[in-house]
């Protein structure tokens, strides 16, 4: 400690050389300039990578980012352009408000707000108007009494409005603004004079700051909360089917090839699963705006979102059961590598149908095609026999190995529940009803009827 | 078809007896009449339910609403006594529209959007008034072409940050109100002369606002996000604990009873396990909200809400796994009663000694109080060393069974989960690096210095 304080001081005093006090503090301040532009070359840099990142992850942004400005510069025309300005005065500014507030990233969720508002507004306004015509015909303090009365009582109405359910779900913001603009019409109701002209020209103004906001949003680059839906709901098919791939190979690879993947990279396993285990408020988020939608592209007469959803929790549930079979792979009792080597052609087999049926699944969606589910199920089937004879063709393995029979059995409930994953017809109660061998091929063979059914709903193209 | 056709037109005939038309208007309108307020009866007994259901699943909905009204009134004062009104005038309107923004259920969550709102107004106000100053130099046409390109590069570049995942997780509700405030400052300076005094008047308009809000908030009936926090993870802990018990009841019950309680109810697993399943998101809402709420009750000096965010996480790896542990229950191969009948003892005592672990770290959580680890550990690791000796002693039974295995297996896997609930230190890369045997419990053993740490943290009592 106290060699390192000294050597200290003493580049300190080399530092400083022989003018003493006042090239110290020169230095000092030298050295505090140097720390201070090095600290702000690195807040430089990182500020400049999370602008980089976010543009980089998704491009659309930049262009969002660029309709808004465009918008915002629009809508002040209304109050720069001479004409413009005497024709709507200073009720241009809710033009400006609107912009702000409604127009969104995606082209549902600008509708979604657009057309909130705008439901909020009118219902507010004539509800404002009814209570104004009756309060004008009493005297001042009775009138004051009335409106504070009112203003309390939808107030309190409205807010407990907010927490129906349905009303959360769909018209929350609609709530918000009719609580808003009734308050702020019955309130300067009681001062001014002409309040039905201020309302007009706000409602004219607010009609041509939404125009704006849907005109950019429907088309100029629109970015649709359907596409979003459909492009994740892929991506989870494809993830789910690389970690499965990944789980299986891990588990029959040679322990040092595994450790070397472990160092170079993120955990493919992991990846591969973990955006669908949360995926549940997102793809409810984006489903909800989707559902506004108009139809857009000429693949579907309109857009179904519901489907998705349902698809959505069904592959959330066999993320689970991924989870579980990764689980396996982790735990400390492993078997023995000649145990495995009898297994491994029959469940490399079965994790590659299983794959496969989860890619073709994947492509099908993504080219929004139908598939045939006879030859995926045909194979996926067989693939399941042959573990099951082999597993049943070697019992006195099993006295030594725990860990076998687990991967196979979660193989097994893997491969039903790919192959059941579009029968979304029984799931509101459990996320477990699953079985495990082939008569659930029989079964789902027989459901095979409802389930396309489902798809015509989807696909209807 | 013609049969009912027939009847249909006799029983009209009937109805209308001799009088011919004029009586069978008559009737077709009583008809509708009764139609349609046997509608209107349904609907309004609907609707009544859907109000009584909200009140009565969380009361504090109802005082929230009275404290949304209550605030309304108060604000809208400024307007409707006369002095109020002299020293405020139009701006007061600003107050009112705050409160309706502002005002949220809990405390944390008007906080965040309260001071988000003022450190939004006020960055706003001084980039304003630069520019302002800037453009008052120019002659008009410039100054306009100067406030729009202004405008346009605010607006893209404040859209743009709120994809900065930091922005958009703290700070989204701030830029969209400094969006909205810049545009209005720059905007009505082009037009209004005496935009300071106007900016003056608003400022303490919104202060009052915001005084009133946070008044409500945080001193009338408070409702803090960190008791919600606290209480919502008491509950996944005691579900998690209903769940596994009921698993493996159901499990070693016999068959005519677990049909019988699937008739009764919902299945009492599911309940347990599915609020821990998709909770990330509410989770992370609520820490969010906390972070932002002052210290409110003498247990803890600040709320360890990141703590409660790492607690959650492990409780839904936790939860995948009971997810998979009720999948084994429903596969179509099922072990023999027999063979079941065997490890019944030492499979219910190490159930008992996870839930009794799960059930006592609920209620230690919710008193705030801390739990020996010592007598959690040493029962549950006696138990699974029980069910391991008892496997291993029977290993010519599992020649025909493939899902015993399984069963102890996931057991085991979740009482390790159990133990390791609070290491939450490293689960940021992978959800399932589960350990299975009792290594894991030494290991656990030496974690437990870290482990103690965190529980520190977390109670700061």
């Amino acid at each position: 400690m106290a060699t390192k304080v000294h050597v200290g001081m003493e580049t300190e005093m080399n530092g400083n050389g022989r003018n003493g006090v006042p090239e110290m503090v020169k230095n000092n301040w030298k050295k505090r300039l140097l720390d201070f532009s090095g600290k702000m070359k690195r807040f430089t840099g990182c500020l400049w990578r999370t602008i980089w990142k976010a543009g980089r992850e998704d491009p659309r942004r930049i262009i969002h980012a660029f309709k808004v400005g465009l918008c915002l510069t629009l809508v002040s025309l209304l109050y720069l352009i001479e004409p413009l300005f005497k024709s709507f005065g200073t009720s241009a500014i809710w033009a400006v408000m609107t912009v702000v507030v409604v127009l969104e990233f995606t082209a549902g969720a600008t509708l979604c707000k657009g057309l909130n508002r705008g439901l909020g507004t009118v219902l507010a306004g004539s509800l404002a108007f009814l209570i104004n015509y009756i309060a004008t015909r009493s005297e001042s303090v009775v009138r004051a009494v009335f409106i504070g009365a009112a203003v309390f009582l939808i107030g309190t109405a409205a807010t407990y409005m907010r927490f129906f359910p349905y009303i959360k779900k769909n018209y929350d913001y609609g709530v918000v603004i009719f609580l808003l603009t009734f308050n702020l019409i019955t309130v300067s109701s009681y001062r001014v004079e002409n309040v039905l002209k201020i309302v007009h020209d706000r409602f004219y103004a607010i009609s041509i700051g939404c125009a704006i906001c849907l005109f950019m949003s429907l088309l100029v680059f629109p970015i649709w909360s359907g596409e979003d839906l459909h492009n994740s709901t892929v991506g989870k098919l494809e993830g789910l089917a690389k970690s499965i791939e990944a789980c299986v190979n891990e588990y029959f690879n040679d322990p040092e090839i595994k450790e070397n993947q472990d160092k170079s990279s993120e955990d493919p396993i992991y990846k591969g699963y973990k955006a669908v285990l949360d995926s549940k408020s997102i793809d409810e988020t984006l489903a909800l705006y989707a559902s506004w939608e108009p139809r857009h592209s000429r693949h579907c007469y309109r857009f179904p979102w519901q489907q998705y959803v349902k698809v959505g929790a069904v592959l959330r549930q066999f993320g689970y059961t991924v989870v579980a079979l990764h689980g396996c792979l982790q735990t400390e009792i492993q078997t023995p590598r000649s145990v495995r080597a009898r297994f491994k052609d029959p469940c490399i087999r079965l994790a590659g149908e299983v794959t496969k049926a989860l890619m073709e699944l994947a492509n099908n969606i993504r080219r929004r095609r139908h598939c045939s589910p006879e030859i995926l199920s045909d194979h996926l089937h067989e693939a399941l026999q042959d573990l099951d004879t082999a597993i049943k063709s070697q019992p006195r393995l099993f006295l030594g190995s725990k860990k076998n029979q687990t991967t196979s059995n979660m193989l097994a409930l893997a491969a039903a529940h790919a192959a059941r994953y579009k029968q979304e017809k029984d799931h509101g109660v459990s996320l477990a009803s699953v079985k495990t061998d082939s008569s659930a091929f029989l079964e789902w063979k027989r459901k095979r009827v409802g389930r396309e059914e489902a798809k015509e709903n989807e696909r209807k193209a």
